[in-house]
């Protein structure tokens, strides 16, 4: 079985343009480290994969500028279909795209492996890390020695129940953090949008920050983003760049998504990225789209449409920084009439 | 010293048409209540008013309608100049036209008896309660049976520091509550903006919740907004419906005025009234304008452009409630994860 995953793995790398030919000698080596809870370090493994072709876009002539304190995040947004293969490929190929285009961390879709839907999750759900889109993403982050912010999944838990579960991988592919869905999305706008994600999921008890050599990172998931406080403590612990993969509606959508992470990226002068799959106008839940990037002005720095992309920001730390000094908002907090406090450490 | 102000304040109430020539043999209960912090209610006085000419107004057909749960705010974005008297008698003629136009609350901007600077500040402070507006707008208040949120003047304490505070009066002329701004404005946006209100301000020291007979209101001054956690803090005591007299400028103006209150809207679920002053491209400190009021779903309900001018907005609280059970945040909260609480009562 495990075996078998890896094999399907290995046809979603040569899509990529990895060579896996002498694959069956590492497989014990591969297994070990993903199926265990300790950290794999895919890149010892001596794949000989071909150099990556370079894309050459405007953007990249900004690229590692020595000025800039920062990185280039890349978001796919991807189409996401009732085939999980399908869904793996197309991930593979737009990760590979968003690394051409020099991002050093990537991120996907909330339920960027399964269509989004209370009657897919069971069906499509994954022990993680162990199951194939972990695998995948794993080997993929270390092939390409990025850090991969795998949306969500459907996770099937040790204790046998189901979660909405973002994967962070660095670029050595091994597991930063595992985010399961804080807040799970319970809504009723009659006539508009009724989904009652708590039928059949179970809200995780952990929130989640990864640190990479540029920045702390929290992650949560659409809904999460609703709750200002998670955010708040993300900030407070030093994050300076919020995840947030997700998949709003034609409803909340253009209400809300952008409004909200503004919100988040303003109020905690960060920058705020996040990712839904494109829109499908034929899904039994139709996602919004519109994946997007705030700085910590609370201004837009990309923003995608509705279809299949991957888009593009710089992380420019030193400008977050100039910002926090211009409207001093976090040490002019009043801190003697009011406290957040996370009972849990992240 | 305070039979004269008051002489001064009779003066402006016979511009909104009310007739004071009984007003000597009441002026001492006049100013025993309104200078000592016993609760005045003026309306027990024998003023005998002319009736009230009400405007037609399109919006007046909605007034009083029994299936509406809620009431008629009416913002005053008035223009503020360097004189005292003028401004108190253009506060006063628009009071009036928001009372003729339904309001039932009122409400003005920030610092509307003076003009916004910190060289003013001094020279334009009052006793809150017992200077010339704080009495005029108690009379007022009393006279149209109106709750008055008076945006903010510059205050001289007890203590002989400078506050920048709200005063709220209710339909009997009582002051409910009086707000010293929290967050002293402390910005510096290099070749854009530069205020340090701290140079001669002092903070408060409280949260301000009054209660109407429809809903608490959770009073915060401009830079008071920036801060998530007041809000949030107002919303977990009942607050139907925030209030921020506010002085935004040109940089801070179009960037965050109308994100910040609908970041507050939205993540609160309440009604969100904002008040500026009319533009003035004279003034040492030109403000934004755009008064408006935000619903519970995040949307505007109402927006002043930067003229003066008063504006009005129907605060429907039944929407509201069905706004909190379609999409239930407050009671989705995880409180097990993240704890917001509140040192001071408000």
């Amino acid at each position: 079985m495990q075996f078998n995953q890896w094999r399907h793995v290995s046809n979603f790398l040569s899509l990529a343009g990895l060579r896996t030919e002498r694959l069956s000698s590492l497989v014990t080596r591969k297994l070990h480290g993903l199926s265990g809870t300790r950290v794999v370090t895919i890149n010892n493994l001596s794949f000989n994969y071909p150099k990556l072709e370079v894309l050459s876009r405007s953007i990249m002539a900004t690229a590692g500028d020595s000025e800039t304190k920062g990185f280039r995040i890349g978001l796919v947004q991807m189409d996401v279909t009732e085939y999980k293969n399908y869904n793996l490929s197309v991930a593979t190929s737009l990760i590979k795209e968003a690394v051409a285009g020099g991002a050093k961390v990537v991120a996907l879709p909330e339920c960027f492996n399964s269509p989004y839907g209370i009657q897919h999750f069971k069906e499509f759900a994954e022990k993680v890390p162990g199951g194939v889109s972990s695998m995948l993403m794993s080997a993929l982050a270390a092939d390409f020695k990025v850090y991969i912010i795998a949306g969500s999944v459907p996770e099937l838990g040790d204790d046998g129940k189901l979660y909405n579960t973002c994967l962070i991988f660095g670029p050595k592919g091994e597991l930063l953090g595992k985010h399961r869905k804080i807040h799970l999305f319970d809504i009723d706008v009659p006539g508009k949008i009724r989904f009652q994600e708590s039928e059949v999921l179970t809200g995780g008890n952990s929130l989640t920050i990864v640190e990479t050599e540029w920045c702390k990172i929290g992650v949560g998931i659409c809904y999460d983003m609703r709750f200002p406080e998670l955010a708040q403590i993300y900030r407070q612990k030093g994050c300076d760049l919020l995840v947030y993969p997700g998949a709003f509606n034609m409803t909340t959508g253009p209400a809300h998504w952008k409004l909200l992470q503004q919100a988040r990226a303003l109020d905690n002068q960060v920058y705020v990225a996040t990712i839904s799959p494109a829109r499908n106008e034929k899904a039994g839940y139709v996602a919004w789209g519109h994946s997007m990037v705030v700085n910590p002005w609370g201004a837009v720095v990309v923003e995608a449409e509705e279809e299949q992309k991957v888009v593009f920001a710089d992380i420019d730390l030193a400008y977050m920084q100039q910002v926090r000094s211009q409207i001093p908002v976090s040490t002019q907090k009043r801190t003697d009439l009011y406290q957040l406090a996370s009972s849990k450490d992240a």
